[in-house]
């Protein structure tokens, strides 16, 4: 019997591309991509594209969740509100409600369609702020999982990049041979990355701390 | 200070129009509903908003999640499957792959925008074939909400109807005045009930056991 696929979850950023490379190490794997109309669409599905090609990648599924927008509360997705620059307190206002449950909650589905069985994802607690970043999270969703999907599916969630920092993830990458120069981080730009916002912070300070030159270009 | 509202899944069918008739008599309620291509799209949006309508209801959402379509893998989406009539053995054709998971992702983002605290769905056991009717599937959902919304958001899935049959459905909905002459069931046809399949044989029969006619029409 032939081993069945897994999917990854691709968003055109340095963690989801990281976890791909970790599932294309392992075998066969389909790639999945949400657009939900947050500021940087076209340049990610640009990102989620030539990672495919880079990989390969047969099946390939891009899919609109612009209800996150019209449900709102989040300055990724929301014009009216700036993305902060810096760190900040709390839950950042660039934190999607409940995106992680809603963007595995269509990837589970198709993996229950296709007969997959492993669904990857990048997150990691380097992003705690999250609630839906954390390894508890991921925990109870398979177990949801489990409860909510037909009998023999046997469908889990896998975040291997769950316990790493982001220098480790920038490593782990390059180790693989990942395509970190086709990745785009930046929540502002889609030209050149602006460096300031929190995601450009996280992935250059990532970079720095493994050593290494960020491929792609900053302003 | 202002208790929160309640967010009610409305399909436009019997079971989820009860369900919203015990969360209006609870409290404020904000209606959502949820287009994914299914056959019956046009009526059931009707039957969402004559409920709606009903009840006053000011904060409505109706959101596309045709993705559901795009993934494929049942009878009620794909229209290369025949909906089956009568009863069938295992999980039936008509189940929509981790569509109630889909379902209450959507609510349960909505519910952290919005500051609800309970999303009211009407599954219930009788429909446990579908894995994700099942109480021990909404147990799970409600751990993993906990652990992936923001710190105080504290919001559950209630299923007030989790342990009636349909008999008993009907009659909680006459108890509670619920306008069940507007609600449409049918997965098969639009201007009339077919009668006939899974659906409407569930319906018609929670009529019999309640021992009242169904106000819909039927062909």
């Amino acid at each position: 019997m032939a081993r069945s696929p897994a999917i990854a979850l691709v968003s055109g950023g340095l963690d989801s591309c990281v976890a791909a490379a970790i599932a294309a190490d392992r075998g066969e794997v389909a790639f999945l991509h949400l657009n939900y109309r947050q500021r940087t669409e076209r340049r990610e599905l640009e990102a989620f594209a030539a990672i495919a090609d880079h990989y390969q990648v047969g099946r390939r599924l891009v899919v609109e969740v612009s209800y996150l927008q019209q449900i709102g509360g989040s300055s990724l997705i929301d014009p009216a509100l700036p993305v902060p620059e810096g760190e900040t307190e709390g839950v950042p206002s660039t934190y999607v409600p409940f995106r992680n449950a809603n963007l595995l909650g269509v990837a589970v589905a198709w993996a229950e369609v296709l007969g997959a069985r492993r669904v990857y994802i990048g997150a990691h607690e380097e992003e705690s702020q999250y609630p839906d970043c954390r390894a508890a999270f991921f925990a109870a969703y398979n177990r949801m999982i489990a409860q909510g999907t037909r009998p023999g599916a046997r469908i889990r969630v896998e975040t291997p990049l769950i316990a790493l920092d982001k220098g480790a993830i920038v490593r782990r990458g390059v180790e693989l041979g990942a395509p970190l120069h086709l990745t785009w981080s930046c929540y502002q730009r889609e030209d050149q990355a602006c460096g300031r916002c929190h995601s450009c912070r996280l992935r250059l300070d990532g970079f720095a701390r493994a050593g290494l030159p960020d491929p792609i270009p900053y302003c």
